[in-house]
């Protein structure tokens, strides 16, 4: 395991822009062509090495009608996208109980995509395991992607990381979904997951959102750490208070590979005209910082700041009173 | 020095709200009477330990027609807004150079304020020891306020430290004016502060700035080195990107004298209406990240801001440019 200082680089950092799966759950994933193709090749010249496209969501679930569709990541409508492969990996993302893996994911050799991430909650391992087996027999990288991991207990997060280390799984995600983690428990978390990496060959990876303001500040508190696959998004877009910034992450990891440019002139040209819709909101807000302090989903929070509420003590009162 | 855990607190922890005094840099100091009025009964409600009200700046340098009373601080002005001093104590910042503390400063027993912080740069100490004694023997309670310490090299440093150690101020405040640092970075200046605070009997501050989204981050990590005093702001206004949100911060400490209510209750009631003023402009934006990440002063990425320019790839060239 490595860990670095802040004048070296660690060659086993691996970057994952999520912007269009985290992203896509503010806009209903209703991105234009032109930005996806765009994003792609700002992360290939970027040296980002991977780009999460989206879901592989199950249409008999979600009526294709209501969401773009990185919903539903086809390979088609990837290869439509991208032409050619650069040297940016593809993943998406593939939730338990909401993918038709079966039929969905078909062998790595006919498909543009390189990684599968399975999220899952920690009382669905064995059915993210049983996925995690299909990608891998199929020939894909996978990780296990465990969400809402503020809520678990530590007896549980034992039992998760053995049951996933005996797995074919590559890597195994920390995951906080409420963005209610402080830099401390996520050090002591990591060390946890490290230790079983170490023990059963696999790598660790981070996932932080934005609502106390530390998902920057807890991905390189996991990177110091010696997680080694780091999530952002750009300008943070994601659900709710949003992502770690990638263009923060960028600036804070030191390998030569990397390049800016290319990711700020990304933002001036397609996350500007996105931060500035008054339909597609994401970032820090009050309402957010509550729920994960409370250290709940945000779904009341998200609902508070799209009706511009300001009622602040009564928004935290609420919280309360349902706990 | 204590350490403390995410469940204990620690009784020497101060907070100081700072909502007026770096904010007025961003509004000239034109708060209402209401607002401030407000804000000491919020505070006082709070637990919150010190206000600081505003500058003691020099009206002989600054035109008293261009900026709010805040920015001069007066005795008079002060009293005339709270009416009798509840349990928050009143603190005033002197800038070094720009404050004419034999006038301007009299003693404490005819005056409401009860802190004076001195702000310097690095190369100014011996006079910034001038006005700290000065006060200390006019009856008040002192901290000096070394900015820009992300500029410093670790020998001034050493030399600041034993020179003020030696001085009879309170305590001694890391100041990341330009946001530029990284939680690593903040252990060990804190850990370097704290050995001279130990040996000579001070306190050690720390005031941060949110430029690339590690005001809190930062923050919390000096408080778990050891730091007590640490400055916050209501909803991080303050220069630029503003500072560490002094929700966040009241949520993360645990001691229960603190009371988060009137905090929520005063952003509802004044600091929304100050967020949706398209001429008071501060928080997170990317030319303040370009800067941190620069570690340089944050005035271009103000001016871009102002602007509203968007073509951060040019902003980005003139500033290296510039180096």
């Amino acid at each position: 395991m490595n860990k670095g200082n802040l004048l070296t680089y660690r060659p086993d950092i691996k970057v994952v822009d999520a912007t269009v799966r985290d992203g896509g759950l503010v806009n209903n994933f209703f991105f234009s062509d032109e930005f996806i193709k765009s994003l792609y090749e700002a992360n290939c010249k970027a040296g980002v090495e991977y780009m999460e496209f989206g879901y592989k969501a199950d249409k008999d679930i979600f009526d294709e009608k209501e969401f773009g569709k990185w919903k539903f990541c086809k390979d088609q409508d990837i290869l439509d996208i991208i032409g050619e492969k650069g040297d940016t990996k593809i993943s998406v993302m593939a939730d338990v109980g909401r993918c038709n893996y079966k039929r969905d994911i078909v062998n790595k050799a006919d498909s543009p995509i390189d990684l599968v991430r399975v999220a899952t909650y920690i009382n669905t391992i064995p059915a993210a395991i049983e996925m995690i087996e299909d990608a891998h027999n199929k020939g894909y990288e996978t990780t296990c992607n465990i969400m809402a991991i503020s809520n678990a207990k530590e007896s549980e997060i034992d039992i998760a990381l053995d049951l996933l280390g005996k797995s074919c799984v590559d890597g195994i995600y920390i995951v906080d979904s409420y963005g209610s983690m402080f830099p401390e428990e996520i050090r002591k978390l990591s060390e946890t997951y490290l230790e079983a990496a170490e023990k059963y060959g696999k790598y660790i990876g981070i996932h932080c959102h934005n609502n106390i303001q530390l998902a920057f500040a807890n991905t390189i508190e996991a990177c110091a750490a010696g997680v080694s696959y780091l999530d952002g998004t750009m300008c943070g877009m994601g659900r709710g208070a949003g992502n770690c910034y990638l263009e923060l992450l960028l600036n804070f990891l030191k390998n030569p590979k990397y390049n800016i440019y290319p990711v700020y002139k990304f933002i001036e040209e397609h996350m500007v005209l996105l931060l500035e819709n008054p339909d597609v909101l994401w970032g820090y807000d009050l309402p957010y910082a509550i729920t994960g302090y409370l250290n709940q989903h945000p779904r009341t929070a998200i609902a508070a700041t799209s009706e511009k509420r300001k009622d602040y003590v009564n928004f935290y009162n609420e919280l309360i009173e349902k706990d």
